[in-house]
């Protein structure tokens, strides 16, 4: 499911992933500044809770949006593939300026709108200037490749992340998310190892990777994002590792960055937030 | 790593992943076909053996496509991420008309060359008319989503099939390889189940799929490609099974094509070889 060709005249929609249990009722930042880069006042949120066995997911993630003061904001609760061919849905779909996928189990959502009608659609909409975010799982099924399964610890492991193809709205990038609340250090490098083509982007709760439309990372939330660059990688014991043993790796680059730092995908250089003014 | 995109004055070239263990000494069928679609006579194929860790490996293909009366075979050995880096093998690459990948370890390609000029080189040479094959690794590397660890076995599995980004050349197909020998339609229906957008080819050895610029499959080999085609799968216990259970999945399309056989990827319909004439 690569990402869908941006036409000449098309600018690209954010992407949005967030690493889960961001803030719904203190200040709300991620989800606010979601909402302003959706279009804002006449946003048009497409929730798609279908990640999530809860019957309230959707309806949850409504009521939030409808009190940032969005236009509207609706869930799409697609649960089976045959709901992923509904005319009526998809149009409301193609009506969104921003779709929100929610948390739950990555598997899921590839499993029941991989190959769908809807998978298109998100890909086509984000192509053209929709932004298309999520939150957990959400999160992880944004890029090509995503993390399915996955043992936790900072040390990789040959074969200790299991991935599969996710919604492919950027292949620049494999996401990690409740990323130091659960110790992923060890399975994003591996997933990296299998081909270190990609920036790895741990995200941790409560804390989002706004990408823009010219692949710059805004950081957003209260703890951290860790991007982990394999691009200056020199030795790897990847081929040669038995299944389960440790994995050899050196020269990756690590940058932890907080709300306010950026970092360049097309460069890959990091920017840390700006110095608060001094106070006497 | 999704394919490079083939400009409106260029013809992307063949993609052939091969079962393994291809003939190599009596009819010689697969590597000859691939000579001719890579230019005949007039071929410069170049060979990278690094999925091997044997060090004969290249100079034994170099043999084989001498003795098929090519114009000229040489192995680029790349061994190593530095190695990936050297101008003079990147310019031999860039002379070939065909570039065909060994056998070995997938994951040794995808560590080694992942994010270097050379995987970036054999895209673009692709989008543009050069023919990519490959043999047992080196064919299961040529898609988007590799299959890189898996059990063996026919029921799947969740988390049966670990997945890894491949050279990307095509995102249409998912790759399996010594696939009756090795018994692997279950990991290869657990790979398509996480995703259910691709379509799954399981080459049995000495048996090869030569794809050519429309998508179009064509079957040559002395065994069977069985062509998985999830596209009308209506139920799918994926993404409720827990890891190590069987997977129900229900409408799966199977084909079984042998020699002559074709498969159109972009409508999904299958062809079998033409019968041969009646014999009194």
């Amino acid at each position: 499911m690569s990402p869908a060709k941006v036409g000449d005249d098309a600018v690209r929609g954010w992407i949005v992933p967030v690493g889960g249990a961001e803030d719904k009722e203190a200040d709300i930042a991620i989800l606010k500044r979601f909402v302003e880069v959706s279009g804002g006042k006449q946003a048009k949120i497409a929730i798609i809770p279908t990640a999530s066995v809860l019957a309230d997911t959707g309806s949850r993630y409504e009521k939030i949006f409808a009190r940032l003061g969005v236009a509207s904001a609706y869930a799409l609760p697609f649960g089976t593939r045959e709901e992923a061919q509904k005319q009526d849905w998809l149009d409301a779909l193609d009506d969104a300026s921003g779709i929100f996928l929610t948390g739950g189990n990555q598997l899921r959502i590839s499993a029941i709108l991989g190959g769908t009608p809807v998978a298109r659609a998100i890909r086509r909409l984000n192509a053209h200037g929709v932004t298309v975010g999520g939150t957990s799982a959400g999160a992880a099924i944004l890029s090509e490749h995503m993390i399915a399964y996955g043992d936790s610890g900072p040390t990789p492991h040959a074969g200790q992340a299991s991935l599969a193809p996710g919604l492919g709205m950027t292949n620049r990038v494999i996401i990690d998310q409740h990323f130091r609340q659960r110790d992923r250090l060890g399975r994003l490098l591996s997933a990296l190892a299998y081909n270190p083509f990609a920036v790895g982007l741990g995200l941790d709760e409560d804390t989002a990777a706004f990408i823009d439309p010219d692949n710059v990372i805004h950081v957003t939330g209260s703890a951290a994002i860790t991007v982990v660059d394999p691009s200056g990688l020199e030795h790897s014991s990847m081929p040669t590792t038995s299944l389960g043993k440790a994995v050899s790796l050196t020269n990756i680059k690590l940058h932890i960055l907080t709300d306010g730092g950026r970092f360049d995908l097309n460069s890959r250089r990091a920017s840390p937030a700006a110095a608060p003014p001094d106070v006497d």
